[in-house]
């Protein structure tokens, strides 16, 4: 479980600094707040952050439950690719929003086969087989 | 506690349909990232994903120590009660903003029965009785 | 570990509180849904609501991670911390968002202990230590 665990937190702390960044891009582009609009790079910042913390609340029970129904190590593994998925949707989307979709699938898929893996084996338990 | 795991992703799942809606809606309604406002029928689907985002971060940890302190079929339960709740909400909001109340309560009491149910739990635990 | 779980739920109930006062707000300025701008002080009840949303996500993993590998008790009281930096947080921003940073740091700060510690602990316990 220790590995997940690591995963569990690094996942945490990639969305920290992204909430980081739009920090800082609240000064750079003097957006004060509590705005969170007038400029079109700083609200992509926001949106990044944002989308992460959507899918980071969905990342955390999936990660759990799949290493605590199937398989810890796989867990890991699915996190290390949603955090690489992450750090690409992250760096496309400031660049251009068009260009976000590939690393949002590379993260979002990781997070749907943990759960739905997850989901698999509480059912199988619930069941008795 | 495999079926308040079930619960548990069942809810997660219920929040990426939301999520995917607003996806839909951005196409529907043209409303390019990174905007989140400029129509009225975009932003209430968005409104429901968000509302429902904060009110999953609060069940989680309900379902799961209102299961460990008490009961885990009650928190099954109550986490069901909290589905159907949530699609009433997301359905009555779409429609009209201002009869969101009854879906709202639907899914907002049972977070706070498991979260007073888990507070009375661990305190009664801490406390030796 | 039933502090830890008591320090969880207060955490998980003051975001409720902190959105009921945006519920209030909504009346007060007449800021009707799903709008969230258009008066500057609902808009500050509403940024401390989506802040503490943030920073609750980060503080539970945390919590329980720090109090699992490494002491549960100061899990417990760097939660408390938190509580009260957030209490500081709030009351800050609503009167003037430019002097947010101290309750800001007083609650961001025991997250990053949480996060950090249980990163050190789960390495650790991966590493064989």
């Amino acid at each position: 479980m220790a590995y997940v665990d690591i995963v569990t937190i690094l996942a945490v702390l990639q969305f920290i600094v992204f909430a980081m960044k739009v920090a800082g891009a609240r000064g750079r582009y003097g957006i004060k707040a509590p705005a969170t609009t007038g400029n079109e790079i700083f609200e992509r910042y926001f949106r990044v952050q944002q989308n992460t913390m959507e899918l980071l609340l969905c990342l955390l029970p999936g990660l759990y439950l799949f290493s605590r129904y199937l398989n810890p190590m796989w867990a890991a593994l699915l996190g290390v690719v949603y955090l690489a998925g992450r750090e690409i949707y992250a760096a496309s989307y400031v660049k251009n929003p068009a260009k976000r979709s590939v690393g949002f699938a590379l993260s979002m898929l990781p997070v749907l086969f943990l759960l739905i893996g997850g989901f698999v084996g509480a059912v199988r338990q619930a069941s008795g087989f």
